[in-house]
């Protein structure tokens, strides 16, 4: 997916909600358990309720990794299912030297059809080029994220008073234009979002930390939104687990309607 | 495995290799192609025919997933065949907020038997620790790789004039003792090495990039051998793919041998 083809989704649906598909078949509801695949079927319900609400949705690679051979046919059919017009997301963190990233690309955009994944910024520029190799899709690389560690390293400055998640934007920004790259900026660090958009006006941001980590959705609006939208909040499992009972599915149609309710009102 | 049962395992066979088995379906000899599980059968042989020279087989998980479903079976079957007394590393570069690093760590510590996983410091102490809660296992995380890339970020520093991989070093040793943690150092970096050793004197180091990558193996354990001796210096395409015909697995033997044999000049 392009970056006007994001744009127009956006505008279209009146939201710039992601939705986590972080599936636990150890919190998905009993009922399902019984059928073939009981994470597939969760996702399928979730899918099919929200996806008028959302414009993306987030796999979370390692729930699906952790349940072995069952879990990638979930992961697979998963994506499969997922309309061709909703931006989907990775969350797999990966990055290594050029062959290995190189093999990381082609499981996420050729054996499965992802529009992005997460990559780690650690180990640099060549192992993040394998990524942004393939046309129409994206980059979403780790800045400044919604967890307490993000502490420990992202906000160590240098000499010239940079902090490192200020020094990963700067650098990695020359290595791919905003048509192809993202940023991951948590929305408990929604102040500091501000200082991300004055290195990068116009690239998307991928906000994870709503809901059950605490970030304030209105505060990430706030200093986020920029002419594009520039925007992908997303939202795991406060909206997908909202309800264990056989209605969960409408449940979590609730529960993402409230958010695009306070999205739509900055979408003229 | 304890850190006492790896120095004995270095003791008794006067090696300090790991092999990595970075298994591509498009590098192995072209007569294994008709098994019904080319990779394994790639990987029995490099395994039955190097066991005795090497202490560790580092797995890279992008080669194994990049095969999808085929993939995770190879890797089970292969971590399932490597003998218990050898170390064993999941080469797989996570981390993720905390209940996410729970689900990887469940996933290469209990689905599957492995002793340690290679983990990205980049998100910090929250997305390290759910690695470290399992007794006898390790996590070898990222302080100053191989690749050219690493002079990105890990060489950048702070107002003290400490590098970004000296401050993860530094951190995260109060994380863990040397009992359960070690640090990935590229061999391309042996220089470097030294200054490793003034922050982490005990620590185990893991230290790709020799062969393809052409670091220097005697510049390395000069640098970084300690009184346990304190390294496992991996190669992985220089070994495996050193021949494409039917020998394949004596030619890896052959080029495994040169390794110990430099190695064990430094065991008494």
């Amino acid at each position: 997916m392009n970056k006007q083809e994001l744009i127009n989704q956006i505008k279209e649906k009146k939201s710039f909600l992601c939705i986590g598909l972080d599936t636990d078949s150890a919190k998905i509801p009993k009922h399902l358990l019984s059928l073939e695949d009981p994470v597939f079927e969760f996702n399928k319900r979730i899918i099919d309720e929200t996806k008028d609400l959302c414009v993306a949705f987030k796999l979370n690679i390692a729930f699906y990794e952790s349940q072995g051979i069952n879990g990638w046919k979930s992961l697979m059919k998963t994506i499969d299912y997922i309309p061709k017009d909703i931006f989907t997301i990775a969350d797999a963190k990966r990055g290594d030297i050029g062959n290995t990233s190189s093999m990381y690309a082609k499981t996420f955009f050729e054996s499965m059809d992802f529009s992005s994944i997460t990559v780690s910024p650690y180990m640099g520029s060549d192992s993040v080029e394998p990524f942004l190799k393939f046309k129409n899709k994206w980059v979403i690389l780790l800045a400044l994220t919604s967890n307490l560690g993000s502490q420990d390293f992202q906000k160590i400055s240098d000499s010239n008073g940079v902090n490192l998640y200020e020094n990963v934007i700067r650098k990695s920004a020359k290595w791919a234009g905003d048509d192809r790259m993202m940023y991951v900026v948590g929305a408990t660090q929604s102040k500091l979002i501000k200082e991300v958009r004055k290195i990068v006006p116009n690239h998307f941001l991928l906000v994870p930390g709503i809901g059950a980590q605490g970030g304030n959705l209105s505060e990430v609006i706030e200093n986020g939104l920029n002419s594009d939208y520039g925007l992908l909040i997303n939202s795991s499992r406060s909206i997908i687990y909202s309800d264990s009972s056989l209605d969960f599915a409408s449940s979590a149609r609730n529960a993402a309607m409230q958010i695009k309710l306070e999205m739509e009102r900055f979408i003229n």
